[in-house]
């Protein structure tokens, strides 16, 4: 029998997890939940959709005799803080929360709600799958430095930034690693870089009819907290190039570690993302962790759980004998 | 009160976990056991050195209540078969045991002495830190094919073959990454490639005097399982070059798994060790094994594991708020 998902929230990052699942051997959709009237949507499977209150209905329904595991989909600002609590008091839930000053207070707020299921929060690639290689790659290397890089990517803040700009009809902004502070990192010099000497920014703009490319181009260069500090590259496009080349959402990025394990001997450990597309990829580590929590529940192991928590062998659907005669 | 750790065993790999332990906060070493005349070490601590035999007293001794966590350092071949057992019977235990086909038997064997004590077993970085990055990504991406990739790195089977060619006075031999192969494995195409078309040989020789150069060169393209399917390349130095560039031992490799989420979207996972000293980086990676060890069997948590059944906070010194406030 599969581990039946429910997906809750249905935007980039719960379609991704709607094509995750269909990956998977052993996981089957049971059910898309919206807070958006439930014929509004129009998923890629036959998956039925339900309005997010029949979640909550005040008896333990028929609901959660259909469900294992919950995957929740919504954004870290506004709808994580909220819904994880409300749902791991009845559901096995995972999540990609995603805000790192506030993991401690929402991991709190999460455990509150649990009595006898299992949460897994901040899942994804960071927090995620780069927090678990820094944390390996220290253990292992306690003597040295780390460094995250990240991209290239789409950022969505700041292309939201780029669009803000008088002038501009569209556009979008990718951060890109610089590739001389990554071999700085790589050689055990990175540690103290801030980001903005780390990274540089590239946007693509569209200008609108008329307007001043020159102005533009000042006005984005010089902005605050967002480009001034940054090696910035702007470059013109058309609406038509925007639309053909600029629709996708690649990202990446790196966690280089680099220490020594004595005076003579360097040791370097690396580990990098090139994704193709940014919720996809979220949403396939997502249906990972979902697995790891039907299995943390199953065994009677409730609460609330990091990916520092979870053992690797939880995230992969063979049994634990085939893993070691196969994988290791 | 640290983890106090003995070594069993004291070659490159435990003069390795001598040094790694001294960059851990939170572990001692205890002591050093050899099957050698104790007198005949000298170790770079002033840890006490004792016959192995002590380890296997009649009565559970003195020695049992000074021991945390034994790491042992001996090889796969015939030393780890024959001491991890013994020894996981009285005490917790971490090997690198990597004779890949016969880790299911080790476990086994381990297994079967094990009442109230912890092994794990297979530690390293191959196996080890590469099978656990095999096993998220192929949980993470299910379709697509993994790559695994060694070196630039010191081969000692195949320095020895080349030792062994008449008219050779000495030499060494790196395998090295093929990038064109590398990059396949980015694009996908890597799953089906044999190690051959994966890797380079290249061998630096000092000819015996009044060798044949030519022939040396033959011998060693030609030779069967070692060389002849690979590319090789050939360079003689002098017996100078060689003592002054070709002492270390580095080594260190590429798993790469590529992936696709959806029919245009690729994503790619890779993970590269670039190891200044290979048995320093394992006995690092095996110190941090110890610690997790300590900490299983604390909680009562006995029995044979390995890597996979490992979850990544426990390889590491701070405690899990700490780690969700940090490192998350």
């Amino acid at each position: 029998m599969p581990i039946r998902i429910g997906i809750v929230g249905y935007g980039n990052l719960g379609r991704g997890v709607e094509l995750a699942i269909a990956e998977q051997p052993d996981l089957a959709l049971a059910g898309i939940y919206t807070r958006r009237p439930p014929e509004t949507l129009a998923p890629a499977t036959q998956a039925p959709v339900r309005p997010y209150e029949d979640l909550l209905a005040g008896e333990l329904a028929a609901t959660e005799r259909e469900l294992d595991v919950l995957i929740l989909c919504g954004g870290s600002r506004t709808d994580l803080p909220e819904q994880t609590p409300e749902l791991a008091a009845r559901f096995t839930v995972v999540d990609s929360f995603d805000t790192h000053a506030r993991i401690p207070d929402h991991y709190e707020a999460v455990g509150a709600q649990i009595s006898s299921t299992t949460a897994i929060i901040s899942t994804g690639w960071d927090p995620g799958l780069f927090s678990i290689n820094r944390v390996y790659a220290e253990a292992v290397l306690p003597t040295g430095q780390t460094s995250t890089f990240w991209g290239k990517g789409l950022s969505q803040g700041h292309s939201d930034a780029v669009r803000r700009v008088p002038g501009v009809a569209g556009g979008v902004q990718y951060t890109i690693p610089a590739p001389e502070a990554m071999e700085e990192a790589r050689a055990g010099r990175g540690g103290e870089a801030p980001a903005s000497s780390k990274h540089k920014r590239h946007c693509y703009v569209v200008p609108a009819d008329g307007a001043d490319p020159d102005a533009i181009r000042e006005a984005i260069v010089t902005m605050p907290d967002y480009f001034a500090d940054y090696d910035t590259t702007v470059e013109f496009i058309t609406a038509e190039e925007l639309e053909t080349n600029h629709q996708a959402m690649p990202h990446g990025g790196f966690v280089i570690r680099s220490g020594l394990t004595s005076a003579e001997s360097r040791q370097v450990i690396e580990y990098s993302l090139t994704l193709g597309s940014n919720p996809e990829f979220t949403a396939s580590v997502l249906v990972a962790y979902a697995r790891a929590a039907h299995r943390l529940h199953t065994r009677g192991e409730h609460g609330v759980f990091t990916p520092f928590d979870i053992a690797p062998g939880l995230l992969h659907p063979a049994d634990p004998a085939h893993l070691r005669a196969t994988m290791l």
